[in-house]
């Protein structure tokens, strides 16, 4: 087989336009050079409630359509989807900045289509050449938007690589603050399933939609970036919106009461979105994302007798309380009460920790079982950030959690999320300015 | 943690009651022994339509409740769900005819409860005795049963094995089809994902809900069988009724346009239960199951030209409609038309093999990556056939498949699928009759 893919008959070189890279049939569908997208945007759009385009916001789920462009980008204060598909890449050797430049807006003029439930270009699966691959891998054919958010990030090799340095031209607009993870007691991370140049995190009320997402993002990526580790995660273990219940983890404990959701604004400045006065400039309106792949030795915390389970959480299980009393949504009451210091409640809470607070999205995974017949199962743990030393004083401080004897830290991540494209423009050209 | 499971302090010996193995506070709430379920049964109940219990039948999936008890196993014409978990168990050594029917009728009685949206046992996750681990994991707390079936399937190790020869006392009764399957041409099996000496078949509209069928039988069967391999899937490739959509595969086309439906009552009969004058007599209502593993070489796959890929399937890519005309429903012309001698569909047809046909409810799967950065993707297929020569016959004449190249068969197993059990009754209780 040595019919070309679609990406490697690009002009990648000039990077004067976001539609450029795929194809320029593309051109044809969706003229995003020229800001040709016919789409409303309120200040907000893609943040809290999703955008509907094109058709009626059914109920269902699958006719969810979220904007792609905004002030910052979807799938961080998005109502959690049911899926996940999270990818991980690495720029291949030798590429230069025009190569990164037009990835970079390949990535983001698909996107914008097939958010809204299009095909990656205007031929798509079916209606370019017969001679010719598809540009669009086709099994998302038929499908609705649902849902779907894809959200880029760039990690601290992108700007800097241990080997090849600053392969990009763009070091010296690293943030400082954005640095591989410290270790942390309990890692035993591989290397294989951490780190990467750059990731993108699909979310979708389909798993076809998410993996549809990472695969074609994947293939537009040839010859610029490869795939180094991917994950698939279903059942959302956070919420976003009050209008969300809250979703078990596989510990069997509801999980993500206290998170940030999306329409507490001062929460989300203080401690999501970069602000306007921090540095750098380019990453305002964006975040940082965490990603801690954590297995659970379920087998082992299934013999746990349920008031040792709920001793070391801090909440019942069957209804979320906290051991203090109330209802889930009661706030906890660490001074006099039945929760130990060393809970998990308690130790995560904002409260032990100067008020600081992070916004989770994760979801759980399983990936079969091992030898021993105990399921490869655990937390796809995904949070965002202003400041990554959130995450590391939240983590510092659960070294000495109970729950600790249960989990193991197997992979990680950190990447800068870029705030959201303007309409004609893409995710990171803030960098390239 | 030297806490028990619950499993561990059954009375497994005696078998008198399929209540028993899995805990005496199961007693408390469904007394299957003396069959004390309120259950209103139809004569095909679990089959085609499914029986809501309980709550309304909403349109919502969610609301899905299929009958466990009944002439079929649940699982097989059901209308496919959106998620599988399957699991293949191997007995562990040492274990007696007593504790093989214990297990049996443990999940049954699980089995019973968690497809009704319960829990799976009357004491549950939280309703128990605190200083006991409880009998549920709890992950499935609230939600719905989400179109959970539960089909429980016999592998031919179980009846004899290599090694400990007729360790159940079975071996008569093993139905003479029921063979390892031969190898066929493109076979590159792993034995880490093939075979087993009993399976389980979860699916459910919500993973989370199959994720926890799977974990809480593998929790129950401790002592007693071991899990040897599990695949999660989504996005079912294959419709069983003609309310649904035909979906599309990874390869972006339908798949299962042709399949066998629910409501074809001649075609069941004749390819997919096993009859009443077939031997052996108690796997009449049964069905056998055959599970394959096949991986597909996408990234390859999307480097072939549009054209290639119809001539390779025969069928249009958009449409689904044969490349002899008509439409998706239009039945193929061999004769004199485009589709080619070797293409999928001609060679699977039922024209092509004595008008062979099976019963297909495979799912996509995406298990990560490889170190080349290619997803590790495919199709788990899944098959129920009256006799495994129909699988056996219909693979060879794919052995000149234009589309063996582009897919591997990593994985394989074979399974005996009683029939349906009575109420107050398990799934494989004919073996012991």
């Amino acid at each position: 087989m040595d019919t070309p893919s679609p990406a490697s008959d690009d002009d990648a070189g000039d990077g004067s336009s976001a539609s450029q890279g795929l194809s320029r049939r593309g051109l044809l569908g969706l003229a995003l050079g020229g800001g040709v997208v016919g789409l409303a945007l309120g200040g907000g759009a893609g943040v809290a409630g999703g955008v509907a385009l094109g058709r009626a916001q059914a109920a269902d789920d699958a006719a969810k359509v979220y904007e792609f462009f905004g002030e910052h980008q979807a799938g961080i204060t998005t109502p959690v989807q049911e899926h996940l598909h999270f990818a991980s890449f690495d720029m291949m050797p030798r590429t230069d900045r025009e190569d990164l430049i037009s990835l970079l807006q390949d990535w983001s003029y698909a996107a914008s289509r097939i958010t809204q439930g299009l095909e990656v270009s205007a031929t798509g699966a079916v209606g370019g050449d017969a001679d010719e691959p598809p540009d669009d891998t086709g099994e998302a054919q038929g499908l609705p938007a649902s849902g779907l958010t894809i959200t880029f990030g760039l990690g601290p090799s992108l700007f800097e690589d241990d080997e090849e340095g600053d392969r990009y031209g763009i070091a010296a607009l690293r943030p400082e603050i954005l640095q591989r993870l410290p270790a942390f007691l309990g890692d035993d991370l591989d290397p294989a399933q951490s780190h990467g140049d750059l990731c993108i995190q699909a979310c979708a009320d389909d798993p076809q939609v998410a993996v549809h997402a990472v695969r074609n993002l994947s293939r537009i990526a040839f010859g610029r970036a490869k795939l180094r580790w991917s994950q698939l995660g279903f059942g959302k273990t956070s919420r976003t919106t009050t209008a969300q219940a809250t979703p078990r983890n596989l510990f069997g404990f509801k999980d993500g009461t206290a998170n940030i959701l999306a329409d507490d604004e001062d929460a989300l400045a203080a401690q999501v979105w970069v602000g306007g006065s921090d540095e750098p400039a380019w990453m305002a309106g964006g975040s940082y994302l965490v990603a801690r792949k954590i297995a659970m030795l379920i087998e082992t915390w299934d013999r746990v007798r349920l008031s040792e389970q709920e001793t070391i959480i801090g909440r019942e299980k069957g209804s979320g309380a906290p051991l203090s009393g109330g209802d889930e949504f009661t706030e906890p009451v660490f001074t006099g009460s039945d929760i130990d210091a060393n809970s998990h409640v308690r130790l995560a809470h904002p409260e032990q920790n100067d008020g600081i607070r992070i916004l989770r999205r994760g979801f759980n995974y399983v990936d079969g079982n091992n030898e021993l017949g105990r399921l490869a199962a655990g937390l796809f743990f995904l949070s965002y950030q202003r400041d990554p030393a959130q995450f590391i004083t939240l983590q510092r401080q659960l070294s000495t959690d109970l729950m600790s004897e249960y989990i193991t830290h197997v992979g990680s991540g950190i990447w800068a999320i870029p705030p959201g494209a303007a309409p004609g423009s893409y995710v990171g050209a803030g960098l390239f300015a």
